[in-house]
């Protein structure tokens, strides 16, 4: 155990809460008071913290993808479909008529761009409760922005599927390139956003300090 | 009040925390237990719910970003600067090692395409942590996924400044557009990810649900 946490740099005290969480497997029992742990736990170990410390997943979400990679009997496009859920969960906001509305333009919208999703994905919905929270507020339309997500979208959504055909390795890993190029994929995605936000206001905006 | 309530869909009691909080501006007193509240009050209470509801920032997040948006005296570009900076605060989690050559990494792709950023750029850093945990998880590199992100934030960032030039009114709502469309803009963001990637899913992994 004291090696495990050198190796991974986690402390002991966590690896131990990861264990009894269920995230982290158990070890091989060696003695009384001794399990040996291998480059498994090692990386499952740095997934943990990519998915709670980056990802800012709580535990309970980490544990269902955790779960879903686990599961070695569901046909793999179902597993993928579970790990997506779980790393997709958006608050829902919007009323149910400002919703009825707005998922109709999400329809149209995705129609318009030959996207085929069935009704529950959670994108469609976390989409909805966007444009109907951005009707509401102010006067602006935003359908530049809007546009440009829907090219940026598929940009990134092409990647992610060559990121996975691209994947050496048994199921785990294919699960594990989804879960994490999906949730650490976000915050690069925000992260490198605003530099580019930074970049071109420079130009236009003098006082950008 | 009640007016007010009803006018926005905000329960009174979620109108007086937001008064007391700073958040809403104080409307102007008529009597002793009487306040008038018009347009703007409207307008405000939909950002806040806008920023705290769908974009999932904290009080005081938000508290910042109305104090950014409401300062008369300061240039545009210090004050986009400032709200800009409200909405982006990422957790810090590499440690120093890995940042260090994460942000070498960072500059690096920066400088081939010609972003410019300051070094405080709140991207930048999220950015490197980013990077340093994918290096950490796995064997996968990544590298179509990074330069697909970059190309997107590159559209992204490109709409967010057009609908900023698009903006009709005063300086508070060249605030508004930024840190809705940013807020907002996110969340949509990670949404469409979601469509599309079932949508390609679908065609290559039979047994997606």
């Amino acid at each position: 155990m004291a090696e495990l946490s050198e190796r991974s740099g986690i402390p002991v005290a966590t690896v131990k809460f990861y264990l009894r969480e269920g995230l982290l497997h158990p070890g091989v029992r060696t003695s009384q008071t001794q399990s040996s742990y291998d480059d498994t736990h090692v990386r499952r170990l740095g997934m943990i913290r990519a998915l709670m410390d980056v990802g800012g997943l709580s535990v309970s979400r980490t544990s269902e993808v955790i779960a879903a990679m686990a599961d070695q009997d569901r046909p793999l496009g179902e597993v993928l479909h579970a790990a997506q859920l779980s790393v997709s969960r958006f608050a829902a906001t919007a009323g149910p008529l400002d919703r009825e509305r707005a998922l109709a333009r999400v329809d149209e919208l995705a129609a318009r761009r030959g996207w085929t999703v069935h009704e529950g994905n959670p994108g469609r919905l976390a989409a909805a409760d966007v444009l109907a929270t951005l009707d509401h507020v102010g006067v602006h339309s935003y359908d530049v922005l809007i546009t440009a997500c829907a090219t940026a979208a598929e940009i990134v959504a092409e990647a992610d599927l060559e990121e996975v055909a691209a994947t050496v390795g048994g199921r785990e890993s294919v699960v594990e390139t989804v879960v994490v190029g999906t949730v650490l994929g976000d915050v690069l995605l925000m992260a490198m956003r605003r530099m580019v936000q930074e970049h071109i206001s420079r130009k236009q905006y003098p006082h950008t300090p």
